[in-house]
């Protein structure tokens, strides 16, 4: 009997097939094969890319040469851009505003070989380092309220270069995604003054079930309600509702359950293409009781069709409570 | 510079980049060849399908026998099951309930080769009317509070059988983006005393820009925030909120329009691959002054990738003001 399973933070509906609940290898994962070729983003071909607006590189080499092993430039072609005032105007019924935004590109590695799953794990921790720098330096910024970090991996995610990368795009306005889990988290915090998050972690760790990997610090779940098969969400164990906040030397944790979980990912499903995306609370804001950032990570196994599109929920044939099994008994 | 647009009804915000607007010829369309071979929908297998809950065939014939021109029959593989009770329950923090619901397969035509722009006016408003009768013999079923009707054309867009064909859910809850363009209508209703669909017709006849197409009921339009490039929403000038209150007589006139606008994306687009969904009022409403029955065509022209599943809006690469005017000099 297939089950209709309500997310708890925004009351997101899914259906889940329980019955023929399909396994890792029932997905059809076309591997990509690296193309090679020029790249903007490998070491000696910095002058292609717009000037760096950070990076971690040996001391004393100059910007905008080699020498580094993460960098942070402006996207070419970028959504929003930078320059310019909001402009807030109505059309009639309609409102709109100029497209004002910072969309910028984090190059993970100098190795256009490797994904976030090959590079070390203290390189991954450089890396949502370099997350954490980002926000705090575009927060600055009076114009924007929400810096949406995300991932494409692999074209079918949508990535356009190979050259792991991650993006950024700062924002105006808070997405309506972000608002959703902010209003659902704290209509939870209202009727029983928990965060829904941390009831989450609590149920979750007591379950098992749905736990793929966990440290001292960071868990690693397949969601009760999970939109795409093998959906998996990384949250921090202690409560903080910005990633801001996450202390240096808790980085290197964070790393490791990052890094494992995306190698099991990896393995299981062929090196799927996947998206991940940062949740965390809108800038300026205080430490919110109510609001827990998180990671979600979707591979890309099933289409969006008119089902998905019209209802806003969706259909998912892998139950997490498998999928976090599969997981969980990779061997790496 | 780009523009951030906000859908008038649900609030959801768009990225339109109107700089690098892409025209028709900029999106790669691979065109989908016809393979052949089996297929369970053409005339002479019906025994190949679930039996036959409807169709339109010549009187006398007998059900589950060729002389029908339209077919309605359960889903092979469904994605809820329509026997049992639903069964409400939790699981600590979670809610969950049985999978119940209809799904069903509406065989447009009984020509494997043809697609909804290929048939004739009078077959189209036949499958218009079909939808019609299913929501009106599903809503006796009290378990059931919405029936989504959607179309999956092309195998991008999600259908898994060549042969033409729209799909039915019948849902025990109403879905998330029904329930949100309920509120969002609701709320405009509030404030003004107007239906914010009937708020947009009149100001979209007025401006033009966006008007793919009209007919003495019927308006086709490109909307203000659309997600997709290409985007169309089809609505009835007179306001009605539930589609079943569609006269008999109007079918033609809806068929008319729908078939051209298809025809129209199609020629533009070198046949892409398109969902449409039906948005009407919840089963059993009385008619709602504040919601508006319509139809959303969106073609498949762009990924969803990781800022539109963190964010919730949409990067849109086309303004719909130069969408339809390529619509509207499209020569057929």
């Amino acid at each position: 009997m297939p089950e209709l399973r309500k997310d708890p933070i925004i009351s997101r509906w899914v259906i889940i097939s329980t019955e023929r609940g399909k396994r890792p290898h029932d997905f059809v994962v076309e591997p990509e094969v690296t193309k090679g070729g020029f790249c903007p983003f490998c070491p000696g071909n910095e002058h292609f890319t717009p000037p760096e607006i950070m990076a971690y590189r040996e001391p004393g080499a100059a910007p905008n040469t080699g020498g580094w092993h993460l960098r942070v430039v402006s996207n070419k072609f970028p959504a929003l851009v930078i320059e310019g005032e909001l402009d807030k105007r109505g059309e009639g019924l309609y409102d709109l505003m100029n497209g004002i935004g910072a969309h910028e590109v984090i190059i993970e590695s100098p190795d256009h070989a490797k994904t976030l799953s090959d590079i070390s794990v203290a390189q991954f921790a450089d890396v949502l380092y370099a997350y954490r720098d980002r926000i705090m330096d575009l927060e600055k910024d009076p114009r924007f309220r929400y810096i949406l970090i995300f991932k494409n991996q692999g074209r079918a995610a949508g990535a356009s270069l190979e050259h792991s990368h991650s993006q950024l795009i700062g924002l105006p306005i808070v997405p309506e995604l972000v608002q959703e889990e902010l209003m659902g988290s704290k209509s939870h915090y209202k009727m029983k003054e928990r965060c829904v998050f941390c009831d989450i972690i609590r149920q979750e760790l007591n379950q098992k079930t749905r736990v793929v990997m966990e440290n001292e610090l960071f868990l690693a779940i397949c969601p009760f309600a999970p939109r795409s098969p093998f959906e998996i969400w990384i949250l921090p164990k202690v409560h903080h509702s910005s990633y801001i906040d996450l202390p240096d030397k808790d980085f290197r944790h964070l790393g490791e359950i990052f890094s494992e979980t995306l190698k099991r990912l990896d393995k299981a499903l062929n090196r799927a293409p996947y998206n991940f995306i940062l949740h965390t609370a809108p800038l300026r804001e205080p430490d919110l009781e109510y609001f827990h950032w998180h990671f979600e990570i979707m591979p890309k196994l099933t289409l969006m069709a008119g089902f998905e599109w019209g209802s806003g929920f969706f259909i998912n044939p892998t139950p997490p409570e498998d999928a976090a099994r599969y997981l969980r008994e990779i061997e790496l």
